[in-house]
C-alpha cells in the first residue's frame, strides 16, 4: 500500500517506520528531519526492538510525493489551517485519510475539504519522543483504535486495521470514533493541561493529593460532557478511577503538551481544550475546572 | 490608647504608624525591621503625604510589651498557630483584639483562645509594600471596614472606629463582618490566586480575555458561596462586574500573594482558599474554579 505520512513528528515517524518495515511503500513529508533521514535513514529505538530503515522516501513538499492510497496525518493540530496545502496534493479519488492527531475537530475539519466517507480517525496510545534528527524513541504502547468519521460505519476501518496489525501493532476497530476520542480526552485534558501548566511529569501530579484529586474531578467533568455528545454508549464515571490507576504506572512520563512547552512550541489548546469545551456548551454542559485550566494555559501562551 | 501591633508587615506598620502619628501610644512587635527602626525610626512614603516617626517603641518579644488596650493583628495567616504565643502576653481583661488579616477563620481562631466578645475584624482596603527595613510604601487607599466577631453587634466596633478616623483614615462600622469578609474574598480569591499562579500583576490578567472571563466566573462562584453563609444581606451577583471595573484602575498592582511568591514566602492558601472552600462545602455549595486554582497553588508550594 502506498502511504503518505503528513506531519512526521514522533507519532508520524513511528507509525510510518513500522508500516514501511512491514513492507508498505511509505513516503514521508519532512521538515526538521529531512537532511538527517536523507543521509542516514531513520532509526527507531523501541521497547519492541530497535531497528533502522536505511532508505526512506523523504520529501520537503507534498507536490513531489504523488497520490497515496492512505494518508496518515500526524500534524500538530495548530497547523490544521494548512490541511488543504499539505494534504491536498497527495489525495486522489480513492485515497483514505487517517488522522491520528490529538483532541477534537480534526475529522470534522478534514470532512469539509475531502470526501467525508473516506475519513478515518485513529486514537493512538503511544509513548514516543523524537531524539536528534533521524531518531525516534518508542517508550511504550503503540496500540491504535480506528473508527470512521461517520458514526456507526466500520467497513473502511476494517480494511485499514490489518495493515497496522501486519506491522505488529494492536489495532482495534470501533463503531463510535467519537466515544474513543472522548475517552482519550478524559486522559489528555487533565494530564496535558496540568503537566504543561505546572511543568511537571505525570507521576509528580499523581503523588500530590491536591493535584490527584483535581485530576479525578477534571476526568469526571470530561466524562459527563462526553456522555452528552450522543455517544452510542455512555462512558462509565468509574473510568476516571481506572485511568488514574493506570497512569500510576506511567512514572515520570511527559505528555505531549509538556514537551511542546519545554521545546517552546505552540500548545494544542484549541483541539484538546476549546473544541471539547465548545462541544460541552453546545450540549448544555459546563466543565468549570477544564475552563479554568484552559484559561490559565492560554494566559501562559500570551505575554 | 495603648496599642500593640502584632505582625508588623506592610499593613501592620502602616496602620500602626498612622495611629502613633495621631497621638496613640503604639508598640510594635518587630522581627525584620527591629534594628533599622530602633536606630532610624519608621519612614512612611505615602500617597497621603510622607512622614517619619523618629522614635518608635520596638520589641522583639511580646512579653516585654505589656498589656494593651487594643491589639492590631497583622500576622500572615500561616502564623495563626502562634496566636497564643504572640498575642497572649499583651492581652488583659479589657483588651480588644482587632485582626486585620486576610481571608477567613481568623476571628474564629482568636475566639477559641480569647474573649469572643472582644474580638473585632477589620477588612482593610490598602495597597502598601515594605521597602528596605524601616520603610513602608503606602501606594493607595487605606480605608477600613470594622465589624465584630458576633454577627449583628456593633457597640465595640463603634468605640474603635473613631481612633482610625482621628488618624485620617476612612473607617466604617458594619453589623455583618462575615459579609465584608466574603466581599473582600470576591476580590482576593481570583486576583491573589491567579496573579500568584501566573506571576503577573493585576492589569496583565485583566488585559487578556481568557483570564478576565475566568476572574468574573470565579467572582460569581465566590458570591454564590458567600450568599449561602447566612449573611444578613445577599451580595448582588453584579458585584463581580463592579469589582472588575474598579480593578482596571489598579494598573500593574501586585496582590500580597504574588509578593509572597516573589519573596519566597509561604502563601496564605489556607485562609484565602481552603477556609472559604470548606465554608462553601458546609453550606452545600461547590466552587469548582476556586478548587482548581487552590489545587494548582498548592502544587506550586509542594515540590
Amino acid at each position: 500500500m502506498r502511504i503518505a505520512v503528513i506531519g512526521a513528528g514522533a507519532l508520524g515517524l513511528f507509525y510510518g517506520a513500522r508500516l514501511q518495515k512491514s513492507g508498505n511503500d511509505v513516503h514521508f513529508l519532512l521538515r526538521r528531519d529531512f537532511e538527517a533521514i536523507g543521509s542516514n535513514g531513520l532509526t527507531v529505538y523501541s521497547v519492541d526492538g530497535d531497528f533502522r530503515l536505511p532508505k526512506v522516501n523523504a520529501y520537503q513538499t507534498p507536490e513531489e510525493m504523488g497520490k497515496a492510497d492512505l494518508v496518515l496525518v500526524g500534524l500538530k493540530t495548530f497547523a490544521n489551517h494548512r490541511y488543504q496545502e499539505l494534504i491536498g496534493p497527495v489525495v486522489g479519488e480513492e485515497t483514505i485519510i487517517l488522522t491520528m492527531q490529538n483532541g477534537l475537530g480534526n475529522e470534522e475539519a478534514l470532512a469539509e475539504l475531502f470526501d467525508a466517507r473516506r475519513i478515518l480517525g485513529g486514537v493512538a496510545f503511544l509513548r514516543s519522543n523524537r531524539g536528534v534528527p533521524g531518531v525516534v524513541y518508542h517508550l511504550g504502547e503503540g496500540r491504535l483504535i480506528l473508527g470512521e468519521y461517520r458514526q456507526g460505519e466500520t467497513a473502511l476501518a476494517e480494511q485499514i486495521a490489518p495493515i497496522f496489525q501486519a506491522a505488529g501493532l494492536e489495532c482495534r476497530v470501533v463503531p463510535d470514533l467519537k466515544r474513543a476520542r472522548w475517552e482519550k480526552l478524559v486522559w489528555n485534558i487533565p494530564f496535558n493541561g496540568l503537566c504543561a501548566l505546572l511543568q511537571r511529569p505525570v507521576d509528580a501530579l499523581l503523588n500530590l493529593d491536591s493535584t490527584r484529586d483535581l485530576i479525578l474531578e477534571i476526568m469526571r467533568e470530561v466524562i459527563s460532557a462526553g456522555n452528552a455528545q450522543c455517544l452510542m454508549k455512555d462512558i462509565p464515571i468509574s473510568f476516571a478511577e481506572k485511568l488514574v490507576s493506570f497512569s500510576l504506572g506511567l512514572g515520570p512520563y511527559r505528555p505531549s503538551m509538556l514537551i511542546d512547552r519545554i521545546e517552546g512550541r505552540q500548545l494544542e489548546i484549541e483541539s484538546i481544550f476549546h473544541k471539547p469545551l465548545q462541544a460541552a456548551v453546545r450540549a448544555g454542559v459546563r466543565m468549570p475546572r477544564v475552563e479554568t485550566v484552559a484559561a490559565l494555559l492560554e494566559a501562559t501562551e500570551n505575554g
